[in-house]
């Protein structure tokens, strides 16, 4: 695959463009292809064999864009389907999971590291599982956290409301000595002032969208794939359902308006 | 289709068993096949087309267990859906939207309805023409309530989280000369104790199940296909994904324990 190919970003929706956000930041020569699979979101509550025939239907449909890295930007995908991947794609496939647990053994100062995700994420146990072979004897305390995605998507990100949502799910945790929270699920960065709030000033949040870009940096320079300074990237954005939707939602993730996405076809029969 | 036929249910997940609870209390020697699409809910925020197709892959599968009647409990596939599976099956399709409206219809004493609901049937404005069709004139509020379900879906049904959020999707429709409020979602009776506590005594919360119910009574007797009393009903639940969790989150819809729930594949090639 040459230099001018492309990164693939897939996620079950829009969350992942938090991720595509730090990819833009740190390689902003990378041409991108966005892939939100917004027919079959939230993957957060659905099985290990379920996400993984999601995952693979959009690797191939990535694959065939032509790309030279796959990032999952989903931490339930990230969590169960990576082994699958791997075995699938002929590329390097990054996820979301192991640059958080990277970032989140760097922050903690001894104490416990608290896994808030979804259902399944948490579920799949594969944060506690990634942190606990990194340093054994770590405590980790995996909170499910299944009203925040929602929270984020409707618009409610700072408030009383908002602080309520995340007292509800993570409140406690700096007394059971935690001190770093990694965030398993790309929605929850945009609670980051609510989330501060509510767990005070001695608990560091942890976002994985940074780790990644920067570990994507890394594989693509070790292996001379990273496009030449001045390369006209490529952007394109696609969804399975509903694109008008991914692009007026989306671009409180980017950070950017999101322009035009196109509609991803993965259900043609056969398919 | 003889007597003996089932009762086809057909939800994007878990909720629908608040309508299946009420068929079996109005009709308890009518076999019934449950079906929950978990593998592609929820449905809320999907587009029509995806939503169509999700519906009429459902309605083959329970037609191909033999079913002399089809109800969508699905709030959202009844408002954009029934009219492509009313082409595509041969036996009566009833939806709850049409029953919950004409049950605001007798409750309204002269005031607005609003219609509480997922965002995709508030924006379908399915419930608001099918008011105003019947009564030209009547005011129609349609409030979006996204964080109702995943709430209902973790358990938090009363209590202050509850409230706050009822009231951050609902607050202040008395002031806005609402009577009746029509739960368009079948998740949404499980926070009626919440929804009583903030819209307070002088609005009527009505909910389509038992209309849904006794609309199909009166639809099989009709057409001379009631199961005769005595004979011994058979009811099957079905997931097209994760059967475990639909069991386990459903006997607090059904009212009762849900017995084993069997998987369905939905997703051979050409499905």
């Amino acid at each position: 695959m040459g230099v001018t190919a492309g990164i693939g970003v897939f996620d079950s929706g829009v969350g992942g463009l938090t991720v595509l956000r730090a990819i833009h930041a740190a390689l902003p020569e990378e041409s991108t292809y966005y892939l939100g699979d917004s027919a079959r979101m939230p993957y957060g509550a659905k099985s290990q064999e379920t996400v993984t025939r999601y995952a693979l239907a959009a690797a191939d449909f990535l694959c065939e864009l032509r790309i030279k890295a796959l990032v999952v930007a989903c931490s339930t995908a990230s969590s169960v389907a990576l082994p699958a991947l791997r075995e699938h794609v002929q590329v390097p496939v990054l996820g979301v999971v192991e640059a958080g647990v990277a970032r989140a053994l760097a922050s903690t100062r001894g104490g416990a590291v608290a896994v808030a995700a979804t259902e399944g994420t948490a579920r799949s146990g594969a944060y506690q599982r990634a942190l606990t072979r990194a340093v054994p004897g770590l405590r980790v305390v995996a909170r499910a956290c299944p009203l925040f995605a929602p929270l984020v998507e409707e618009g409610t990100v700072e408030g009383p409301l908002a602080e309520a949502v995340v007292r509800h799910h993570l409140g406690g945790l700096a007394d059971e000595g935690v001190d770093t929270v990694v965030l398993g699920c790309t929605h929850y960065p945009l609670l980051r002032h609510a989330l501060a709030a509510v767990l005070g000033p001695g608990v560091e949040i942890v976002d994985g969208a940074e780790s990644v870009a920067a570990e994507l940096g890394r594989i693509l320079g070790e292996r001379g794939l990273r496009a030449p300074a001045g390369t006209p990237a490529v952007r394109r954005y696609f969804a399975t359902d509903a694109p008008d939707r991914l692009q007026a939602l989306g671009s409180r993730f980017l950070g950017a308006p999101v322009p035009q996405v196109e509609l991803a076809d993965l259900f043609a029969p056969g398919k």
